[in-house]
């Protein structure tokens, strides 16, 4: 069992982050940014806590030009929120019947604005992002900002906030290494819980035991597939099936250490695997070996896309239904950017990736493989241990 | 080991569910109702999947005026929607480099208002809700409709559908009891995998392996605290603190099965615990006696609120940071109502609720209780098994 590395990060961590959005911000003229989300909130505080997965409150966290985070929180939360670089921590009791934070937001950002001597507001926009709070208390919150204000103007922060939080720094990475080791491990001995005849909930259960028992924090996430020769379902919950001679097992999990994730698959044949099931599984692994060698910085999401898309297509591929060969990974399972074809994004030393070329080879025949990385100066350095180029079978 | 309950729903039951929400709907003259959450969107089609966890893709369910909802979602979920009852499906290949649902969901909902004789449109803009989608392209949907009819109105539906997600089916009622059923088993062996000395990382991993172990799908949620003679945070994670004597231990878990959560806590003495912390134990414990004998048909949450209050005012709360004492439960961790003073819901047969008195005793100092149930004609149908009157202790 590897040693795991020590939780939480330093304070001057959070004072880089906090420092690189900021020099952002004022880059593109913000004088005040709204955080609504878990990772957003982690990334930026430091608070952690799985009391997000209950909807009734809303919590934000405000980062003005100058000066550190402003928590506006449940009172729930102040004592996991403090820390020695959160110290600007409001609350109020939550649920409130009348006015759940929507007060203390609206007074947060209007001193901040004042302060940063800009009209605007950056939040989150685009693609992969949401707000989280209710609409009705958003629109109340940009109704009063602009009664107050009648030339606050609102800009898109995505860009910004995912630009800084791609590169990880080593503390970063060493989490994922962390629970990618671990979660290697268990791939490696699935044979030894797993067979014939198990049904899928038994399968999935025994796979969440391992995974814990070594070391992980969570099994955030386990989709699995299974069918003859190949899986045409990939993000499935366990349905009753039991597993039987020709199928390939495929499970693709996303396990936490300290709220990183690591998000990576294996496949598996059982009993009678036929040599066209063999040299597709082998083909994705060539793929995988073209993404490996394209990964690194300078080159584009869309090139690393393109090395993959090529040698599934020479093997045969039908197409895929995932929409994309991987992308990036931290404290949430899927991150920007995604190797598309169309993505123009440029790999830069830092980023933690995974790479997961998948093609159907016949209807409702699927194989998919995923590694994950994080793209160093002269390459990638592998976070996963590389799955097997030979499909692994169990008679 | 309790056999645990079928999977999924009947037909008949998501044909009741789109009943129910068709008939408010014309009660509140909306012609489409549109779904973008994870919790909506199994209710009402029965698709299950961790993969919500990728903030990537953006997943849309219509619900039209007569007929059945259609999906507007990525390729990758086409698979795990489809069903007997879900035969509309609409899907794009996502993440998609401009328009990431954009047109095919404008599209629904377009010809879902032109069938209906309706220009209202039904979202969630209410409490405890969220839009989950790119706010940008939420302004686009919003901006194409109003484009095309400028006399499209939009109509907060939190209520009509909070309404309808409130009463459970017998169906939904098994699984939870199910899952509370087989977490207060756990609990009630806790003193065979936790002692003085234990970190809490090692206590957390215990209780999750041993909730799998008995049969819940996920422990997707577990938070703790433990401190000399109680504790002050209740939603944190672990933070490498040893177990000593004279520590209360909280442990509040929400398992699942099939998608549908328990959530209560226990608490547990060891060592030397003083008469105090002990008194106050049974104080939460009786706390929850008044709540239950006030959980009927026909009472107010403010009432049942009330019941709880005053035993713990008179027991010397110093006051309580969770800002309600309960909520309902479902196929969320948390769902309304809540018992707090100001709610003015009226319990219903059917509605699933926790009774989670807590009170901070000295300063720094809490013991927090938690027990699920199920409104009956006459009374609670406890869910899961009640905590013990007196502080159990390990020596």
């Amino acid at each position: 069992m590897t040693t795991p590395p020590v939780r939480g990060f330093s304070t001057e961590e959070f004072e880089n982050r906090l420092a690189n959005i900021q020099m952002a911000m004022a880059g593109d003229g913000i004088g005040v940014l709204l955080l609504t989300t878990e990772h957003d909130i982690y990334y930026f505080t430091g608070f952690l806590s799985q009391f997000w997965q209950s909807p009734t409150r809303p919590w934000f966290v405000v980062i003005p030009s100058e000066g550190k985070p402003i928590a506006v929180i449940p009172e729930i939360g102040v004592q996991s929120m403090k820390s020695e670089f959160m110290t600007d921590i409001r609350s109020w009791s939550s649920p409130h019947e009348t006015d759940d934070g929507v007060s203390l937001l609206n007074q947060a950002l209007t001193e901040c604005l004042k302060a940063s001597g800009s009209n605007v507001l950056g939040l989150n926009k685009g693609r992969e992002t949401h707000i989280r709070m209710p609409l009705g208390d958003f629109e109340t919150v940009m109704w009063n900002l602009k009664s107050s204000d009648p030339n606050i103007a609102i800009k898109d922060a995505t860009s910004i906030i995912r630009d800084i939080r791609m590169i990880k720094s080593e503390a970063e990475i060493n989490k994922v290494r962390y629970v990618a080791s671990t979660v290697s491990g268990v791939f490696e001995n699935l044979f030894d819980f797993a067979d014939i005849g198990m049904t899928d909930a038994e399968l999935f259960k025994n796979f969440k035991l391992e995974c814990l028992k070594a070391g992980v924090d969570n099994v955030s996430y386990l989709v699995g597939g299974a069918g003859q020769q190949g899986y045409d379902d990939v993000i499935a919950p366990p349905a009753g099936r039991k597993l039987r001679s020709g199928d390939i097992l495929m499970f693709d999990t996303g396990c936490t250490f300290d709220g990183y994730y690591c998000d990576f698959d294996r496949n598996y044949g059982f009993g009678a695997i036929n040599d066209t099931a063999k040299r597709i599984h082998n083909a994705v692994w060539q793929a995988t070996e073209a993404g490996l060698a394209m990964a690194k910085p300078g080159n584009s999401c869309a090139q690393v896309f393109r090395a993959m898309d090529e040698v599934l297509k020479k093997n045969g591929a039908l197409g895929e239904s995932v929409g994309r060969y991987g992308h990036g990974l931290g404290i949430q399972l899927t991150e920007p950017p995604s190797f598309t074809a169309w993505e123009q994004d440029i790999l830069r030393e830092g980023m933690i990736m995974t790479l997961e070329p998948g093609m159907i080879y016949a209807p409702g025949r699927m194989i998919l493989h995923e590694e994950n990385l994080v793209i160093r100066k002269n390459g990638p350095e592998l976070l996963s241990r590389r799955a097997p180029a030979e499909l692994p079978v169990k008679l």
